[in-house]
């Protein structure tokens, strides 16, 4: 075998407890090995060297490069000690904490197994219950729907559905959304993400001059309360976007800071090179380039405390969680802490974080619950779009996706096409409404919590920002009811209880991607076929099945073709 | 080049900050690649499409399977955005979070860098000042020396030198200490790690009954403070080993569960299984297999509050550190609060945990600072035991080790070569005191704060708990002169300034284990020959040189042969 590709690591997506009990555990071989059996010899940690009971691990998924092996293990006492035995044409291998050897000393194994030392339930990442169903609608404020005709609305200075530029200021508000929350119940949204509303000079409002008072363009405190009682009542959920990482130079604590220099208090409240902030110089630590967006010093105490007790506020008004935004360039301190206070006052409130990148140090369970999942949109776009990726690659990224991260935070995970910082999905996928149908769709399929960007239900077009936060065409009615019926009913998709699971067997299958979600013995499977030619599909995959299939027209056959009870082994969510 | 064997993760020993401002990058490759080339592309990653500075990696080490590539890079602002790029027989590879490939889009590389967003301060890993020059001893208090004979001394069972077995008591105590301070100091020592004081039944005092009232057999509350002010005033720090997995059944909170059962208020401080512990039985989750020994409920946060004020008490009662018995088995939760608490009240404090296996997740700058480095000794018991590994395995297995952590918590590791749960070395090597000396002398050369067993310097011998905690001969005065002036002269060598870095270049030459540290310019290389036959050294290594090579016969030759200076590259510690 491969001892090049053999890997394990304790403590990591490789094996970590999903109950108090058990234990998954992964191992990772390469995928060009023909191993012919992969065994997991295990015990309490104490008991090891006299006795071992062995599981065979399943082969379950690949990555294109590596394969990986899966097993859970229940153990009354939660001490875990484990090694792997590796079986491949009559030849004998064992991998454990000193790698791959070709014997092993079970009466020295206590120096070298892998282990597990005990589950600890205050280490076990829980998921916050109403993810599990949750269907995300994104809103950017400004561009949804006015509703508030008696504000004084002299700021605006963009006719609705006129040109939009970067200083556009549109008048959509909180009232607005009130208004439209009918309509997007209707759509099969179960939740809310609001961008930014809280005292701004910009349109976006993530440079914050007061964390606390509702910005006058989109309402007031009281607005903002009735909206979220509002929601509430039709069980919608709404999360906020929360700007730590930085705030505007207007911000009362750095105009402080400009005017005093050294002798101000909250000096160290920022990162600045002299002794006075110099807006134009820009000597201090901020957001990318913008030199209006002086960044916190989140390694003080004190700052970590303000923005704390911010979040809480926001909690207490009645948002059910944040979506932190610069997520990854803020202090683990700083997330620890906040994840820690806000969980002891709010366990059911999420966290999420903007991380654009490889993010498993923040989802570890000690710091956010999931993130903004740019890496799945890329796969998206890559494979529905322009060049589109074979559905090898495509299974294989998504794949290696998946195992990057535990499976708690794969569903937490916020997936979405796109969004205020991209170009709109449409006009990536060339325009063509039945691709955008199936990305949506394959999102909806995809582990985590699927999330529509206002207006791709119409669907807006748009390229990067500004041109993708166009203001929301509310005299759509009339057109495109067939792809609004096929749009509402993906989002259907994610409330069958077979899709409340989290983890999907994805695969190409005869040149095309195919993605199943399980629970309970009922199986939904879906295909996705982008090479360009109708290709007949074949149901015997079973559970309910319906098949998205692109050549100019989309096929939409959602229909219940209910097969054979299948047996769900278990091994990690894979259907076998 | 072999696409199994790269491996690069930032926010993990591949990527971490050293200094506010300076990222430290290893890339993973084969070890049987041949490379040319190895470059790190890197820039602010708001600027990272646009241009990229190119710095090459120099090949630092290898384990034996994989080398690594190793370099640090400093921007002026700490947002770090990088890929390798790797040249092999004219041909170009690209390494980033996308994998290897053989094409790397620089246009779109903000989706697919590797990143390290921004390094706050807050969360780099800083070493304790006084842990750099540290030669820890650890005592066993009960054997070491009895300084008090006016205590009721009716519960000592054993006589001095007399056979110990595992229900002895022998008499040692905190004024035994006390007394030997000078003697300590004498031998080179400048910290002392102390087994537990505190009341409790048995020789051991592992199962505590009262965490702050000093055990009787050892003295007294006041007496400690006495101990801890004398230390101190001789520049000893002394640590203190610290049992919050488990008490002992006779704890009065779990006295009171035992009575009163669900109604106990402190029920859910233990994870009881039924309504009432039951001793006999052990329907409780406790240590190993000892029913007395219930396990603390770390998930409680009234149990977390309760044990991190004890430890907080013993840092206000003057100790130095806290050394964390089975710290593995307690809850991540419970350790992160405990350093946030203990760091900002005792920065200076060292967090010590027990842990025997991979501990890379204690030690990510949020739990310990570093651990008993169980993976150390096994190294030198393998290398200088009965049935010697190669020098070239030792090697492997050293420079792995040094690669699975940060260089901050290889500084703070603790390295023995046996304590109070593992046979003496001594007996491990046959009894031959120079391969004693020769495997104390690679301890002290190796990164990390050496610690020597009590009684290490006389030798005493003896085979696992109890016969490894025999009673110190205080009779020795005449025998061994030589034997301990050379142990005097290896603990002599931590204090070089040389030795004070935090990296080694440890590698095979000639048969021989070649373990070299440098400091400012100037370097250290000590040889271990246990290939049975006596070698010429070449010494053109450079720097303060010394041999050690045993066939029987130990040559110690600790010339100063200060060679030409040399020029140490800034490549991660390695001496080119």
């Amino acid at each position: 075998m491969n001892r090049y590709a053999v890997f394990h690591r304790p403590e990591s997506c490789f094996a970590y407890p999903v109950a108090g009990d058990r234990l998954r555990v992964v191992l990772r071989v390469s995928a060009q090995d023909e191993l012919d059996k992969v065994e997991l010899l295990y015990n309490n940690k104490y008991d090891f060297t006299k006795k071992r009971y062995a599981c065979q691990m399943d082969r379950c998924v690949t990555d294109g490069v590596f394969a990986y092996y899966m097993a859970e293990i229940t153990l009354p006492d939660a001490r875990f000690a484990y090694i792997f035995r590796i079986t491949e044409k009559e030849k004998v291998f064992y991998y454990s904490e000193e790698g791959l050897s070709e014997e092993y000393l079970f009466q020295l194994a206590y120096y070298t197994f892998f282990q597990f030392p005990f589950i600890n339930g205050a280490d076990v990442m829980r998921v916050v219950d109403w993810t599990r169903s949750a269907v995300f609608y994104q809103i950017f404020v400004d561009r949804f729907f006015r509703g508030d005709h008696e504000k004084d609305d002299r700021y605006i200075n963009t006719a609705w559905n006129g040109k939009i530029d970067r200083y556009s200021f549109a008048g959509g508000d909180l009232d607005g959304i009130a208004n439209k929350l009918p309509y997007l119940c209707d759509l099969g949204v179960t939740a809310l993400y609001l961008t930014p509303i809280f005292y701004s000079g910009s349109n976006h409002k993530y440079n914050v001059t007061d964390y606390t008072l509702v910005d006058p363009q989109f309402g007031t405190n009281e607005k903002l309360k009735r909206l979220l009682d509002s929601a509430h009542e039709k069980h919608l959920k709404i999360i906020i976007d929360t700007v730590f990482n930085h705030c505007d130079i207007s911000h009362g604590i750095f105009k402080d800071v400009l005017e005093k220099g050294r002798d101000s208090e909250y000096y160290d409240w920022f990162l600045i090179d002299g002794d006075f902030p110099d807006t134009e110089k820009g000597n201090y630590a901020h957001f990318a380039d913008c030199k209006y967006m002086p960044k916190w010093n989140t390694n003080n105490s004190e700052v970590r405390r303000y923005l704390i007790d911010i979040a809480l506020e926001y909690l207490r008004m009645g948002f059910d969680g944040l979506r932190l935004d610069v997520a990854d360039e803020i202090s683990h301190e700083m997330w620890r802490q906040l994840r820690s206070e806000v969980k002891r006052q709010f366990p059911e409130a999420l966290i999420l974080g903007e991380i654009w990148h490889l993010n498993e140090p923040w989802l570890r369970g000690d710091q956010l619950d999931g993130v903004m999942n740019y890496k799945f949109q890329k796969i998206l776009v890559d494979f529905f779009g322009a060049v589109p990726i074979k559905a090898e690659d495509a299974a294989n990224r998504m794949n290696g996706l998946l195992l990057a991260n535990t499976q708690q935070a794969n569903a937490m995970a916020l997936n979405f096409l796109d969004d205020h910082d991209t170009p709109r999905f449409l006009g990536l996928a060339g325009g063509n409404t039945d691709k955008l149908l199936c990305a949506l769709c394959a999102m909806v399929m995809f582990p985590g919590m699927p999330c529509v960007f206002y207006g791709t239900e119409l669907p807006l077009d748009g390229t990067g920002d500004p041109d993708c936060r166009k203001t929301f065409d509310w005299t759509f009615r009339d057109q495109r009811e067939e792809y609004r019926d096929n749009f509402k009913n993906i989002l259907a998709l994610k409330k069958q209880m077979a899709l409340s699971g989290a983890e999907a067997e994805i695969a190409e299958q005869d040149g095309i991607l195919r993605i199943s979600r399980e629970a309970e013995g009922e199986c939904v499977t879906a295909y996705f076929n982008t090479c360009g030619k109708a290709k007949a599909l074949n149901a015997e995959g079973g559970g309910t099945l319906f098949a998205l299939n692109y050549d100019g027209k989309m096929i939409f056959n959602n229909g219940a073709v209910v097969v054979k009870n299948k047996t769900v082994k278990n091994c990690g969510g894979k259907i076998s």
